[in-house]
């Protein structure tokens, strides 16, 4: 029986707060083997909260609802809710206690206000809430299973794990006699655009297939989606290892990790356990790429430091490019980003320099070197030579995007040659 | 008439995303005095997404859809919008080309299956997406306004702004009669909590006050947002000129900028139009201060570059910090922020030197330096000679958050020194 969830409150529909609660429930649910039929979320208004209440639970096995059960007057979900189940509010003594003695622990005398939060709908039950003063409830509607939480993140995810959770998984025993798994997980790509990657996955991506494979797009990555369900938990892991093993095959090299892990945590980690060191030299990302790299925790164990060199006078004076060089081929050039890489190299005493030239826009682009136009540089050690390889990209998009991509790109052009993987597979640069 | 906005995707459903367009959207809509009488989410399935857009569309004036119009096979809005409205798709050639161009411009060919993005159906319009290679849909389904974008903020953003404001304002329009006139206006801080702010507002908050005025916070920024709304174009514009005068009054220094200026924005316009220059040296921060100052088109003009000097053998060689001032201070004090701002502005030749060194975490913290400790060094020329300051500051959050807070710290306090100002405002930081 699939599950709905409603978020309540005025401040998500006018937009003043994300909604972050429905996610994390989603999320929740789904281990648990729920399917999210859909999120719902509706304003601080008691028809609408009742009209919602009684929508969704006529359609969800499981509706859980967040939000709406504080003191003041724009809390309205417990009516509401009586009014879906057709109950009078009645006090729950037990409740009231409760809340009088979160404060008298917090030295101080429960407000009256704050009485009416124990006041549930007629057969329902009070959940305790462990984090605060809203208790939650429990109640049933036409066969569906609603839990109703505060809307704070914290209070709803003690509430859940505590209680909620528990609940769920011994009515979907009783429901089903038995439990369906859902397992989840994600392969993280940056290089290709969406449809190659579609392209590379084929019929993978059948919608009638099980486990279930799906792309998503977010700035620049995309990730594959892998979504396997079965009543037996152990079938439901073999199938998504046999799935996740093929969309990896399919994918190839441009594929840097699973679920949160990142290109820069993949790409420190990868130093860090050769024991090598990184500097950069950034100019039209200026700053970007070493940005990326120390949001790694640890990363000052691979992370020399670096340049930021965006007037030409600093690429001369700090890193060693010859003024006629940066004159004859210009700044945004194949010979300057190899002269700087080979410079920072050099100066840092690092085993790998990232460099960047390019131009970000919105203005300074020429017929020659449009707005997009990006070289990279990379340098490394092998044995006592210094090597270097240049790459050049022409990216789409506004100057954040194109300073973005370019510090993506670079990072994934090292990863590659730390595995020892060939470059070219990253269809966003080619080499020089 | 209200809008609704309607989500698709299993990434949402299933919690491995969280929506942030619903309440971006959400927001906007509000500012044209629009209200969301619900947000709904649904998954990767045709007829389900079918019959959310017939409900939806039965109860909303206006419908945005986001989401679910990519190339592939789980990209089902088009034909569930297709199959609410009981058309058949059919290629769009405009739209076909513009796809095709979009390629050409980036030197590649149309992969066959991007062109599926320009079949929408019958009687509807395609919007151009000027951010990506999908284009959205208008279309309408019994006086309801559908409005269809791709689920990429970026992509939805500029679509929203550029061509379904526009669209929206004008049927509000019409269909009303009479305009009222809604304007609003957002001023910017950063150096304060939420909660200061408000004190600071007083009785400027109050709910039943026209122009009204609240808070958000966003990433450390606290935003004032006034909205004023009358029947009279003239008299909306007045009150809300009063209004902003006396935010800013009330708000003082900290204020940095209007609507959507950047910190960093204001920074490198206050520069430039004194002809200054700035440079960094950057540890905790590791080149966060450098990409956000080049983040400003045309940045090139006042900034510089400078160093991520990580490991402390980089601030002695490149910045001069002697090595016994480390040992004596260690990396995260007054007295090595201080020599690391001088040593960057003597080293560039650059008006003003914007220095870093923290405990980002989560590791690396101690007693005497818990994670959140971070000094700042701020050098600059005055007359002859050189001058810094030292500020002191004590951050909360993760990694990230301690990282992005100091650089925006650092930006804020060279910005009132640019401007006269005392650095004393901001309250998150004290100088030693």
């Amino acid at each position: 029986m699939p599950a709905i969830l409603l978020s309540i409150g005025d401040e998500l529909t006018l937009g003043q707060t994300v909604d972050t609660n429905a996610a994390w429930l989603a999320e929740h649910l789904s281990a648990l083997g729920i399917a999210c039929l859909e999120h719902r979320t509706v304003p601080d208004d008691l028809d609408v909260i009742a009209a919602a209440i009684q929508q969704c639970a006529e359609r969800a096995g499981t509706l859980i609802i967040t939000g709406g059960l504080g003191p003041t007057d724009d809390d309205l979900t417990r009516p509401a809710l009586a009014k879906a189940m057709g109950a009078e509010l009645i006090e729950d003594p037990a409740s009231v206690e409760h809340i009088s003695a979160y404060f008298r622990a917090r030295g101080r005398e429960m407000p009256d206000r704050t009485r009416v939060q124990a006041t549930p709908p007629q057969t329902s039950t009070m959940i305790e809430n462990t984090r605060g003063t809203a208790p939650g409830i429990r109640a049933s509607l036409g066969g569906c299973d609603i839990f109703v939480t505060p809307g704070v993140p914290r209070e709803m995810k003690a509430m859940y794990e505590r209680d909620i959770e528990p609940a769920i998984r011994q009515s979907a025993d009783q429901y089903s006699g038995v439990t369906r798994t859902i397992l989840t997980a994600k392969i993280n790509t940056f290089g290709s655009g969406e449809s190659d990657i579609a392209e590379q996955l084929g019929n993978l991506m059948a919608r009638d297939r099980n486990p279930l494979v799906g792309t998503t797009v977010s700035n620049g990555y995309v990730s594959v989606r892998v979504r396997s369900e079965h009543a037996d938990p152990q079938q439901a892991e073999t199938m998504l290892a046999v799935t996740m093993k093929q969309v990896r095959d399919k994918v190839g090299p441009l594929a840097f990790g699973h679920d949160d892990e990142t290109l820069q945590q993949v790409v420190i980690d990868r130093l860090r356990g050769s024991r090598k060191t990184i500097t950069t030299a950034e100019s039209c990302t200026g700053g970007l790429i070493a940005g990326m790299l120390t949001d790694v925790p640890g990363s000052s164990a691979a992370v020399l430091g670096g340049w930021v060199t965006y007037a030409n006078e600093m690429k001369t004076r700090y890193l060693g490019v010859c003024s006629e060089l940066i004159e004859q081929h210009g700044a945004v050039s194949a010979p300057v980003v190899e002269a700087m890489a080979r410079g920072a190299l050099k100066q840092s005493g690092a085993d790998f320099a990232l460099s960047t030239s390019g131009v970000a826009g919105p203005g300074g682009g020429t017929d020659a070197k449009p707005v997009g136009t990006v070289w990279i540089g990379l340098a490394w050690r092998e044995g006592g030579a210094v090597n270097a390889h240049r790459f050049f990209t022409n990216l789409a998009g506004d100057r954040a995007t194109i300073r973005d991509r370019s510090a993506k790109c670079a990072l994934q052009l090292l990863r590659l040659q730390l595995m020892g993987q060939d470059v070219e597979h990253v269809k966003w640069a080619t080499r020089a």
